[in-house]
């Protein structure tokens, strides 16, 4: 196949749509993010990266919390709002319906399938961005997205982002059951 | 919406399904992965969380490398083998086609459409998992996945992992443009 280099770029695909929920001076807040991970498994813990200067920044730092609020692809444009409007400058706690959590300072939405509370364990100062590390302390999921009591990707129907062309995509079909069809291969 | 709690559990979705490319003991080693994401921009990092035990830890500890190699849907099976079968016991060097990349010790994948070299920068010593952040230095892809110079989501069409019911699933069409489509809400 011909290939060509690009450079150096974040060019990692899929990469998850998720909204940081955060409480900045007493008003809830939500930040769309793209750039986190699962990074331990027991505890389990995940990463997000924000740019210090972040309206989030400030609620992550002052809380030591936050929430992943992972939007279905119909909540596109309302989340696409929270990752062009910064908090500095709107009030975006009535964009979403709130719900109560476990966590003080990660508020929770609502309209989401399947959010994550974190407590904040540590933050790494990277040249751009702080990345910040979660543990997750719970998971909230719509019954309605459960399978087998737990949340099925196509009913969760996650906001998928493109970091390389710049789009929003959805989940398509299941293709395979992992840790199993690669078994006839084996020897 | 009835909502559940499901206690602490890493259920970010959608995870991209990446091989990691590593050099052990002299043999090119691959290892699926799902537990990574971009953690800084400029330069471009990413993290990859790899159990201590793993072969391919031995490969990242002692190249200070490692890369990033981005399957299509159609080699969902050669891709789940290499996350069932561990490079102690067998040798995946001839599960791919090798190319030759930039950086010694992370060996590339030439059916992969999408892939990233990375140089290790630090690792965290989380409780279960080692979190390898990496500079991405070079970025190789498929002539065929451009659209307007950049690989097109579409295109590359990624192994998508969904830790909750444990599948691979395939992206589907596009939802909206990315930093536009929420400009509607602007006050």
């Amino acid at each position: 196949m011909a290939k060509i280099q690009l450079g150096p770029k974040p060019f990692l695909l899929p990469q998850p749509a998720v909204l940081v929920g955060t409480v900045v001076d007493g008003v809830p807040n939500f930040m769309l993010a793209a750039w986190c991970g699962v990074a331990n498994q027991t505890p389990p813990m995940v990463t997000v990266a924000v740019r210090p200067n972040r309206h989030t920044q400030r609620g992550i730092e002052a809380n030591r919390a936050f929430s992943l609020n992972i939007p279905s692809t119909n909540l596109a444009v309302k989340a696409d709002y929270c990752g062009i409007v910064s908090g500095k400058k709107a009030d975006k706690s009535s964009v979403f319906t709130l719900r109560e959590g476990t966590v003080a300072g990660a508020p929770l939405i609502e309209e989401c399938p399947l959010i994550l509370e974190c407590r904040l364990v540590q933050t790494l100062e990277l040249p751009t961005h702080n990345l910040h590390l979660g543990e997750v302390v719970e998971v909230h999921a719509d019954t309605d997205c459960l399978v087998d009591g737990v949340p099925e990707m196509g009913k969760v129907d996650p906001l998928v982002y493109s970091i390389t062309d710049g789009q929003y995509w959805k989940i398509g079909g299941p293709v395979a059951t992992a840790f199993q069809v690669g078994k006839q291969l084996e020897p």
